[in-house]
């Protein structure tokens, strides 16, 4: 009896770095089953974000599975689709296709894997008020996800103030009004001091992108504090947040509880997610020591 | 160190019951290679045989790293490769594609696949005068094979002479004048009389195709007999043969060396032409004896 196999792709732009073809590959081994993933990306492939639907027929007629899709695609693949989750489809954002049967159906695991990340890492957290800053892709999967878990009141800051006001209209729109509002960034003191915790959804923190995407003077303790950037794990807001006495997310479980759901819409099987947390730790570990080494 | 990864495809008309998956990935997985074997069926996919560059084109962009190519596509692959082997553009025939920095390379293993199987299942067969039954794509694959190897005078018969005529032609181009001669199907007789070995390249044989390609008597013992119809193993003109004392050669050695010098060409590593040459005859062990259980 040959065991199953499955052939996996990723497409986005600038993918090269991604731990996703690790995370999914070294489970697949765990549980015996022949999986390849392959990152495909449009950068290199110098195709823009709208190739996203020839990309994935393409991958459908060669033989993938499925595939993850990644930023700038997650909304153009929307109308190559056959079918969305209600996730996918509330949110207008697609990060996993799955085939079945000659048919393309999308998924949101950025959302699941955000809640499912949020309730492992901070189980005790109050989260009737939350301040989310950054309402792009990222910001949109996460608030979701809150909503879903029960947010009562979410506070939507952005840079650019119409982005903040169009995901927190769509917001209210699906989950019922005023359970969102957007607010300019000035009065971002007062309402994370009356928030239970924050989510930090811009690329500040990151390598490119160095800093504290909020005054350090306003966390405060008894606030907890989730951020999505988890290049390097431990950003400048949370070795902040640690010392003033805050709980903290890191970004990782969020990358990993996303590969965990799409690895089970893939194959059907159930990963090991603690597997996968250990192995997401191992790599990202050497990463720093390489980083460290290199002095990058 | 993650190891080496593979993804490789099939791209042909009805290639469901191919047996390269198989092949591939179990010899790969004793090299200790993820190696995944994706069939690429144009009947499934409702295209015809000139999609193929397209196909070409979408696998290199999807991250395969080769692809087999078979009936009716391999005439057709080489507008769309960048260099081809020397075998393949003798031949005019692409079975294997290898990606290298993006180029796309054809070659033919199905000519060294032949002639490596010949020369070790029959390797001290006189070869001066052979007499070659078929003149379509496997059988021009087996004539370039022979005359490479040192044959003096090849026969070739075909029910449309036409197609006889013009192989002969090609490869007295390609090996020097009166190397190969066509001649009509009834004076068979007369050149096997002559011929130090007989090679079958037509469908007589297969289960869909009963039946002996030429009359039981002309075989005479001293003649060899190769044939390229591999299900089953065992022809009739492999029985029949060996029952009148000619050493025999059947078909599964071609399909095996074709996917030993295709997996080398793909990854680089030396496979183990036994261990493969073994798996081959245990999956169509099981073959044989799944079609006897079934009546089939």
């Amino acid at each position: 009896m040959p065991r199953q196999t499955y052939l996996i792709g990723l497409i986005g732009a600038g993918v090269g770095p991604s731990l996703s073809p690790a995370l999914h590959e070294r489970e697949a081994d765990h549980l015996g089953l022949r999986y390849l993933y392959r990152l495909i990306d449009i950068d290199v492939l110098e195709r823009p974000a709208t190739a996203v639907g020839d990309l994935v027929r393409a991958a459908r007629d060669l033989g993938f599975d499925g595939l993850n899709i990644t930023h700038p695609c997650k909304q153009h693949v929307i109308a190559h689709l056959d079918a969305l989750s209600p996730q996918a489809a509330e949110l207008g954002a697609v990060n996993t296709v799955v085939f079945e049967d000659g048919r393309a159906i999308g998924h949101n695991t950025d959302v699941t894997g955000f809640a499912a990340a949020f309730t492992r890492g901070l189980p005790d957290a109050a989260k009737e008020q939350v301040v989310l800053l950054g309402a792009g892709g990222a910001g949109a999967a996460v608030a979701h996800a809150l909503l879903t878990l029960g947010t009562g009141r979410l506070t939507v800051v952005d840079a650019v103030p119409e982005r903040a006001a169009a995901l927190a209209d769509s917001l209210n729109l699906h989950f019922g009004e005023k359970r969102a509002h957007f607010e300019p960034a000035d009065t971002l003191a007062a309402h994370v001091a009356e928030a239970d915790g924050i989510v930090h959804a811009t690329p500040t923190g990151m390598a490119a992108h160095p800093g504290l995407p909020l005054p350090e003077e306003l966390l405060h303790p008894g606030l907890w504090v989730a951020d999505i950037v988890y290049r390097p794990l431990e950003t400048a807001l949370i070795r902040a947040a640690r010392a003033r006495g805050c709980a903290v997310l890191h970004g990782g479980g969020m990358v990993v509880f996303q590969a965990v759901d799409a690895f089970r819409i893939f194959t059907g099987r159930e990963p090991d997610a603690d597997r996968m947390l250990a192995h997401f730790t191992e790599i990202t570990d050497q990463e720093t020591a390489l980083r460290t080494a290199y002095g990058a």
